[in-house]
């Protein structure tokens, strides 16, 4: 999720205002956290350990999916202005999802022993860290659940919210473990590179926290939490989160690196991509043949042959037409929706729709 | 927690159906935990992982813990049957606590790097496992609140127990956070080895999940849940969760091989156990100079040097002296309480006094 390409100047001003607004309040739920180790009796040095660990692994990305929970509960609200409490219980919603996204990309980097996140060294690389990134990671989670509790214990969707992030939480771990168990370590298997375990991995690593997370905590806190409308909800995010990522494989391979801020190592690492996926389905043997010799492979050579067959395929052709198709098979599932204000989705979609970045 | 070392034939029977129970129990959320993975479409090797990581993981430790949930529960109902009903709910919590520990230890023998756990190789050692580990770890603690919403969404103490879970957790990871950074990494320097870190390290790390939540747990479903009992009673269990730690300490140093089933290396893995805090605390600068020369040393004659100086001081007088103290002390707080029944409390610890293994 990034912003548009061109915000108009007027939306752009309300993102800053609402950005500053997240901000406050990231720093009130920190302070918080690091109050709650005083009533334990904790001594400084695990109070600094903690602070810091937070603002290093929480508030450095783009935040979208946090902010996203105030625009759902402003799209909600049609005509009305919204309470500025409730603005900033979104925001407090915003925040666990962060918080979510920290616990995860700490684990993450651990378990992928990778190097650099968000333009500085992954968390558990740094030397007096270590492997206690791996207890780090699941006290970001529990304080999910301590501002849970802190901040909506007499709200009447606690435990609907409780259980939202419990449920998102464990799907997204199985979609890690889908992720991790798709291929055998160090060993390179394009066989098992099809579209039903790619969209499998989107929908269960991805798709649920970053799409229907923050869709499912605005519509709660508006007060239409009814299985049914979530239900709705979810298959529209769901079908979003999908094209989202598909989006970002293509970026990886297709985007220019001084606009995505990052050079693309998709083919190299080995990565199930839709790219790869897509062009193991419709390659000749030969192509096939090229694709399993010089995939995963740290050569520039062999990463220039890839993208020869990608080429040949025309997968940037077939990418348009995937990204044609699912912005109209996406607008005609929000045009069935009654009950929740189609700007929910459509601000969202928008948000997405041929991003370049 | 350990039985008693001369059980009385009648308690090792009731014992004996109670564990029967208590693993019947478990097959069934096992399977309901697998079934709900069908839901979710996994696929059949999804499904193959998850049931092989719990069976590995969840139910070969000794259960005290969470076979404590039901003898509380028992305990509670002076002169009246247990409905069957609640004996499995009492389990159903119980399994939630093995859960718990199951989460604590995968993750821990991946930040510890060791080498085997109850009797067979860590879970992470597993070739095909790694440090897949770590997001198994998770999965196992998302289990708990899925079984609790399952088979207490409708219960009057749902959201107590699910508090009550998130933060018994999150307190063993604050304690957990405490070990890991009461040392530098491959520093040793026993400075840091003082009684207040050693107790403050033992009261998070281990006794509050260890013996509070067993009992808190029991307690709720007995409907006694509020604030001012549980706050007695956790502080008995702390009491006796630090005195069972300092058992564990002793008998690593001077219990028989054969009958605690390894052989001790506290002192050769710089351990911070009541041994050598204590020892640090009443050496001489001369015995204090021995400690630091011998202490963390994989050498068998540093090894007897510090058992010599830990002769030298006594430490096995200090422990008995120590024993009977907490003995009194916590038998004393225990016939403060009214309301709930002694022998919840009188049960566990006559389970731990004086125990050998
Ligand atoms: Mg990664
Ligand atoms: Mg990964
Ligand atoms: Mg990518
Ligand atoms: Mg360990
Ligand atoms: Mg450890
Ligand atoms: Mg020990």
């Amino acid at each position: 999720m990034t912003n548009t390409v061109e915000p108009s100047p007027k939306k752009a001003k309300t993102s800053a205002s609402l950005r500053d607004g997240f901000m406050a309040v990231y720093d009130q739920l920190k302070a918080e956290i690091v109050a709650d180790l005083d009533s334990l009796s904790m001594p400084e040095a695990t109070k600094k350990y903690i602070a810091r660990m937070v603002d290093y692994n929480v508030p450095g990305g783009k935040l979208n999916r946090g902010l996203t929970v105030a625009s759902v509960v402003q799209s909600m609200h049609i005509g009305k202005a919204v309470p500025e409490d409730t603005i900033v219980k979104a925001h407090m919603l915003g925040w666990c999802i962060e918080w979510l996204q920290a616990f995860f990309l700490v684990a993450d980097d651990v378990m992928d022993a990778s190097i650099t996140r968000r333009g500085q060294p992954c968390w558990y690389k740094l030397p007096e860290v270590g492997l206690n990134a791996v207890n780090d990671s699941i006290i970001l989670e529990a304080h999910i659940f301590h501002i849970l509790r802190r901040h909506f214990k007499t709200h009447p969707a606690y435990v609907t919210l409780m259980e939202l992030f419990m449920d998102v939480t464990y799907r997204t771990e199985i979609g890690q473990l889908l992720d991790l168990t798709s291929q055998e370590k160090d060993v390179v298997d394009l066989d098992k590179f099809t579209l039903d375990t790619y969209k499998r991995i989107v929908k269960y690593k991805t798709a649920f926290y970053s799409f229907y997370l923050p869709v499912a905590c605005g519509m709660i806190l508006s007060g239409v939490a009814d299985e049914a409308h979530l239900k709705l909800a979810e298959e529209i995010c769901l079908d979003m989160g999908e094209y989202f990522q598909i989006q970002d494989d293509v970026l990886d391979c297709y985007g220019a690196p001084e606009v995505i801020g990052k050079i693309g190592t998709d083919i190299q690492d080995n990565k199930c991509s839709w790219l790869v996926v897509t062009a193991l389905s419709k390659a000749s043997a030969e192509q096939k043949a090229i694709l399993k010799a010089n995939y995963a492979k740290h050569d520039p050579a062999c990463v220039a042959k890839v993208k020869e067959v990608y080429a040949a395929l025309d997968l940037k052709s077939v990418f348009n037409e995937y990204e044609s198709e699912s912005y109209a098979r996406i607008s005609e599932r929000i045009n069935k929706i009654t009950n929740v204000p189609h700007a929910v989705f459509t601000d969202l979609l928008a948000k997405i729709y041929k991003r370049q970045k």
